[in-house]
């Protein structure tokens, strides 16, 4: 069995427990079960692999938030408590309470920012660490308070002290700047396993 | 007198007390002090007005800060205590303390911000509006947190309870999301006749 999670830059594929990502999708001698947040990489996916599941389909979730993306949903799947880190292209940071989705936001992502300032003017170049304690004297360390720091603050205020789980490609890095945060590589792919389990029974 | 402050996108003019905004400059009959951020426009406008007068090389400013920005300086001049924000491209943020600053940070501005999603995914449009006080449960308010709600909540935290003055584009905008948030159109200039009133003395 191959999941896979399409997200905007990469395919993420899980197989015997291990993740790989790849921006070129191939056929699979597997059962496919994937979700996916981009149209064209999901043709691509069907293409190669007609018999792929769209577990989108399948998936039962307690949230009052409208057109919630998918890989949120089976991130939040995961867990019943406590606060969810998706850091990618942009990073989803989603709310959970007795396996409720109490709501959540989105932030650009790190590579986001880092373009983003580059937009404005080339001396604005981010070069991503965590933010320090004291005031940035420094434009290197503004710009690190202004996008990651930024973050952080909201990421803080929502999480008070419940425990926070990131997951993407920037979620190791981004966990070490919370006391209360672990990085859990294969959550959205904890999601998609509960679903299927729930299929079955 | 005419004083010029020239920002990445704009020429900012102060001329008997009013502000314009202009992209393209031209010769003026008065005496300009002027003070730039962005060389090529600062070519631009001496080529056209070759007596124009820097201001940065007169200016005296209380900092550690390495390299902060002279329209930040000018802004930050023109309090003793509180917090600067300057909202046009970039949104910086600066803390003042009797006459002292202290640091500051850069955040994305609203169109940065607006451009940065919109480069993730074509359906993540960031229309501004001031973030809710509940979580976001839609798309729209999920990016209006992840961006002006990220920014407010560092902002507030570095500003504890002083006052908050706002210049730039979307300084007015801004500084309606803030209790003890004002919206100072002219603070950059106030800064500048500050410095050319201490050159005088």
């Amino acid at each position: 069995m191959v999941l896979i999670d399409i997200g905007n830059t990469n395919y993420h594929i899980y197989k015997d427990g291990s993740i790989t990502h790849t921006q070129k999708i191939y056929p699979f001698n597997d059962e496919i079960y994937y979700i996916s947040v981009n149209e064209k990489k999901e043709k691509d996916l069907l293409s190669k692999n007609p018999n792929a599941v769209n577990l989108k389909n399948y998936v039962r979730f307690n949230t009052k938030y409208k057109g919630l993306g998918i890989d949120r949903i089976m991130a939040c799947k995961s867990i019943k408590d406590g606060v969810v880190v998706d850091a990618g292209s942009a990073i989803t940071v989603d709310v959970m309470k007795n396996g409720v989705h109490l709501g959540g936001f989105i932030a650009p992502g790190i590579y986001a920012f880092k373009r983003a300032f580059g937009t404005i003017s080339e001396v604005l170049t981010l070069n991503p660490l965590e933010p320090e304690e004291t005031l940035p004297l420094s434009t290197q360390e503004a710009l690190n308070w202004g996008s990651l720091g930024a973050v952080k603050c909201l990421i803080q205020k929502v999480a008070e002290n419940k425990k926070i789980y990131f997951t993407g490609g920037d979620g190791e890095f981004l966990s070490n700047m919370f006391e209360n945060g672990i990085y859990v590589e294969d959550l959205v792919f904890r999601g998609m396993i509960n679903t299927l389990k729930e299929m079955k029974k």
